[in-house]
């Protein structure tokens, strides 16, 4: 089969203060975070951070992204993550062609659907959930930027 | 200050039956190995394989890789850390230009570093952790690869 993900589009890192982390993040690393937004949605405030540059302007960044998330309360995704396994890794995001195909190529090899269509994600992306009870512990995600990347 | 980062380098995955493991990664995505090796310091057996294709080479990926470590026991970090969170996770390895110059940077910082010089990662390279708990409880490594990416 031909291979599905072109890059790690970023890791979702689960926190309770998201100014503290960015803070962290860019005294640690100096990394800048590109945008910050609401998801009501997913229920978090979040920003990404672009690691290594962003040849594709303020949005895009070659080198993948720190993505920060804040739940915007405790009954939320990422609000059950934090009580259940406190602050840290959280998903790992892939960056795909076409979302909606790479969720029809999977659906057929046995990995669960969370999502069975595209979603809004970070960035104007279209995103999908793979379960992370079929990919050993690991909640996936698949993303289709809104530009190339 | 200037970024210390130029890439996700890869995503550090715990897993108890590293060949199965191999087998969902590849059924599921077409990701290939480009890297199975035996790391005795670390206590693990662990897998490389490339998102995104392999520019530079066999050991090369562009985009990126997902590691999949399985633990030589109970009594070592990753044999640990099953034992306490499950399969998921572990850790998450940025590439850096030059490892020793990144941790004396990071040392003052004041985010604690596991490693106080770099030891040997998974083809060649040249890496070193960082704690945990000073960076929103994501374990944290650098990544000089042996040759440019």
């Amino acid at each position: 089969m031909l291979p599905l993900l072109s890059r790690i589009d970023h890791v979702g890192i689960a926190c309770r203060d998201l100014d503290a982390a960015i803070e962290r993040y860019q005294a640690t690393f100096g990394l800048e975070v590109v945008s910050l937004e609401v998801n009501s949605e997913q229920g978090v405030r979040e920003a990404m951070l672009a690691v290594g540059g962003s040849p594709g302007g303020v949005a895009g960044s070659s080198g993948g992204y720190v993505q920060l998330l804040e739940p915007l309360g405790p009954d939320t995704p990422v609000g059950r993550f934090l009580a259940r396994r406190g602050e840290g890794l959280h998903h790992v995001g892939y960056g795909v062609e076409d979302v909606s195909q790479a969720l029809a190529a999977i659906g057929g090899s046995g990995v669960r659907l969370l999502d069975q269509r595209p979603r809004h994600g970070s960035m104007g992306a279209s995103i999908a959930f793979l379960h992370p009870a079929d990919l050993g512990g690991v909640l996936t995600e698949l993303v289709q930027a809104a530009r190339p990347v």
